[in-house]
């Protein structure tokens, strides 16, 4: 296999940074890896555990012979830490990221990097840890990885970026920036957002304890807090950058809430017995695509 | 270790029951284990793969001779499937049951077996998988099982069922049938009530395709669709009869989403913040507490 790029430099080195890296170790060995973090700790963390074949000290000197650059920090940091690097940026670089919104960022992007190519992308993958020693190379395997460019971006560039995902395992998908965007808020977003509510709810409760929530969370709680607990920066930038979608399906839902809920106070069986039907099919497709563990319980030991 | 019970009658042979079936010929394995199913295909099944020491054609036969008596179906059904074996019941037999609402239970139980010694119990622990084949014996190991006694119930008759539950594994916890319906609203009707309508808000979307929900779901929505592929039956009859307090719970989240929405709105990113860290402790609480996996992802396998 021909080889999309020689030298990869990843800045931010959290839970998908550090995923592509030991990602591209794995399955494309003799590419050079350059990592970069702002943070001190975090490049100390990369270096301990060789994490990249050389971690910069700066973003400026981590892109300064790369042939792709991929942005893996919050998307509200984006426009900032491409600013930082912009003068060092080789002109036939090729610059990506992982940002969950993508609007927003490519217009983050675009405001620093007039000239850049620019192919925005979003693997759509992850867990709920962060930090560089939370990143494995199979985090991106069977997954989809959504590339959003711009109707002027050269084809041969998306072509290129699209090689070095499936080279990491991923499935690819081209769309728009607006249509990820709302795609993001039904599939991911929303979904954070009442995670992070409900869990939120049932430790403000004055009748029931935090320590009764805990101990029996296993009725059904325990699955939101999961996501609850993902990284808060990172969620704080996607809800404040993907605000209009987001809104959209809140809304959505919330009269979807206020219909069981009327027929929760009427007695209506039917109404709640319908979608209770309808929804198992979803997952059954979830499973059918390989998108989720067909073992019960998401294959959770029971000792 | 004296056994609490000799003969034990599990009536409903679904997920819960044939969990107790497996779990008590596998702890207690003196024990004769009679089970019986309104449903002739259930009860073929359970024969065919040797669930129970006997599989009985109706209620009354299935009680007959037993010193404890497990109702294990949906919690609407409680009180006809009680009608069905009163007659039958021994005088000195317990009665109890698994449903997930309890005060509705009780006096559904308590209208057609007025004589009869009942400890109502409930076992916060499930899968997404139902019927008679989904059961195993350790589902019930290091989860937290609820008994709600009457203020009338013999004491010795409640340390009879707490050694039962403890036998299979599980910890014991007595509160009254009230507290119990406001704690399980919080920790499992609602977060199930959502899940159910959040998979369908997605489904019902035009701008976004259910295709699309199903490829993309790794980015969280995925975790929703397990809870949302619980029993139908099992869930109508738990919001039908446990309505109160579902719906003041559901009053609360709505009141913290609608906050968190206005956060969004006016990009108060300080609030979203707050929130977002605070859940991740709750996280953690429920891992150390060992009622939830400390593997990312819920141990998800990836490849």
């Amino acid at each position: 296999m021909m080889l999309p790029f020689a030298r990869v430099t990843i800045v931010g080195l959290g839970l998908i940074g550090s995923s592509i890296a030991r990602g591209v170790r794995s399955t494309m060995p003799t590419v050079r890896v350059t990592g970069y973090d702002a943070d001190p700790d975090v490049r100390a963390t990369a270096v301990r555990i060789d994490l990249c074949d050389d971690v910069a000290d700066s973003a400026g000197a981590a892109v300064i012979d790369a042939d792709l650059v991929v942005l893996c920090v919050p998307v509200g940091a984006m426009g900032a830490v491409a600013a930082e690097f912009a003068a060092d940026l080789p002109g036939d670089a090729i610059v990506s990221d992982v940002g969950g919104s993508k609007e927003s960022v490519i217009a983050a992007l675009r405001a620093v990097l007039p000239d850049a190519t620019i192919v925005p992308g979003h693997p759509v993958a992850g867990t709920e840890h962060s930090g560089p020693e939370s990143g494995f190379a199979t985090l991106f395997r069977g997954r989809w990885c959504i590339l959003t460019p711009e109707d002027a971006t050269p084809e041969a560039a998306v072509v290129r970026l699209r090689s070095f995902w499936e080279a990491l395992g991923a499935n690819v998908e081209i769309m728009t920036p607006r249509h990820h965007d709302l795609v993001l808020a039904v599939t991911s977003h929303v979904p954070h957002l009442i995670a992070y509510s409900i869990v939120g709810t049932a430790s403000d409760l004055e009748e029931v304890t935090q320590g009764e929530v805990i101990k029996y969370s296993a009725g059904g709680f325990r699955d939101f807090t999961r996501i609850a607990a993902s990284d808060p920066t990172m969620w704080r930038d996607v809800f404040l950058n993907n605000r209009e979608a987001v809104l959209e399906i809140l809304q959505r839902l919330t009269e979807d809430v206020t219909m069981l809920q009327r027929a929760i106070r009427w007695g209506d069986g039917d109404a709640l017995f319908d979608l209770f039907t309808r929804t198992r099919a979803i997952r059954r497709s979830i499973i059918e695509q390989g998108q989720d563990d067909p073992a019960p319980d998401f294959g959770r030991s029971h000792q």
